[in-house]
């Protein structure tokens, strides 16, 4: 059976393993998870059968199924080894699980759709909060990224190095949601760097929000080139 | 040079990785890093050259540093494969990393304290408010647990196996956080039998709260037998 992946054009998490998918040169199917329209599509119990977190992306072979896109991107390191999306070093691996976790982990869990949902309906926070919100997590965040990234000798024509790999898939799919929100990313030059890099790649391109079967609207913000 | 860990006594992301260093039997020294104190210790400036996130944990082997508890523990993995904290099977490997991720990702990030405090300072939310959204991401969270390790054959004594692991050094700071908001476990029998397996072992208690050097008071939810 075709690999499957339970995706949302717009989820950073999908999107993260997209890349992964498309960087191992991994074929696989999307199937399309409406996150965002009433209720949510991830929240039917048939879903949830699949995904007791009722979150995107699902990995699927047809045998096993895991959730988690860290987890996932790890598997697919594990099951196919080359390209690489780790470099050797344990040290440097170290380094690497701990930028795209500084991502995956103290940005987004805090801006995805879910947590916004609560805020404004829950706590009755008004629009103007909730981006003051959205705001607050992704500058903290990013200008850690900044910090960390701008500074290490690791840091090559992609956030490790020469070739794309763990933070790359963690940091684009950020960058995305940074620029839709019309953030001012003039702090973050290396990071924006490394977007652009990413952005000329076609396993990113092929990944990013336009291009998936259940994308709404355009993507305003790729680089005019692309 | 000795193994340092920046650690604070509650914090769940440094407990994760006092069970796992215990669970190597690698030896280290705690530099407690208070994090609730005015402004925070982990906000100073000569803590945040040490970690740019500002968070804790920080491991340090004098040569290098890494942050992030999960990046810290797969680092411990790689340098001393035994006792093993993840399974052999890749497919395994991949469940265990998402549900201790469905707990370092989907839980944690929204109930530590920075978040709390953006709450009722900077939302003005009420301590009541806090509590139920502090609430409200731990029952999602647990009640997802809960569903995939009571119906999953791999779970044994431990969460997966007979043998503790990256589950189980994230399940037990959770069941912590819980058990101090007095929260009702009735609904997680699996969870809780899990934790009290753990907390029969050395590596569990003795990474504790009540055990650390900057603990702060008692520890009224340990089972009594402990």
């Amino acid at each position: 059976m075709k690999t499957q992946l339970y995706s949302f054009w717009r989820s950073s998490a999908a999107f993260r393993v997209r890349i992964a998918l498309n960087l191992k040169g991994l074929g696989y199917e999307v199937i399309p998870v409406h996150i965002v329209k009433s209720g949510g599509a991830q929240n039917a119990d048939d879903y949830a059968k699949k995904n007791p977190n009722r979150l995107v992306p699902l990995y699927t072979d047809g045998n096993h199924s895991i959730h988690q896109s860290l987890a996932i991107v790890e598997y697919l390191e594990e099951i196919q080894a080359n390209p690489p999306l780790l470099p050797e070093s344990l040290i440097d691996r170290a380094w690497v699980r701990a930028i795209a976790m500084d991502i995956a982990i103290e940005i987004h869990p805090l801006n995805n759709l879910r947590v916004l949902r609560y805020l404004m309906k829950n706590l009755g926070i008004n629009a103007e909060a909730k981006d003051a919100w959205y705001q607050h997590w992704m500058l903290l965040g990013l200008t850690s990224l900044e910090t960390q990234l701008s500074t290490d000798s690791r840091v090559g024509r992609f956030a490790c190095g020469g070739q794309p790999g763990l933070i790359d898939i963690c940091l684009v799919p950020q960058i995305f949601n940074a620029l839709s929100t019309k953030m001012d990313m003039t702090a973050y030059p290396t990071l924006m760097r490394i977007y652009a890099e990413c952005m000329t790649l076609p396993a990113f391109i092929d990944a990013s929000w336009e291009k998936q079967i259940d994308a709404e609207g355009s993507n305003p913000f790729m680089p005019p080139e692309n």
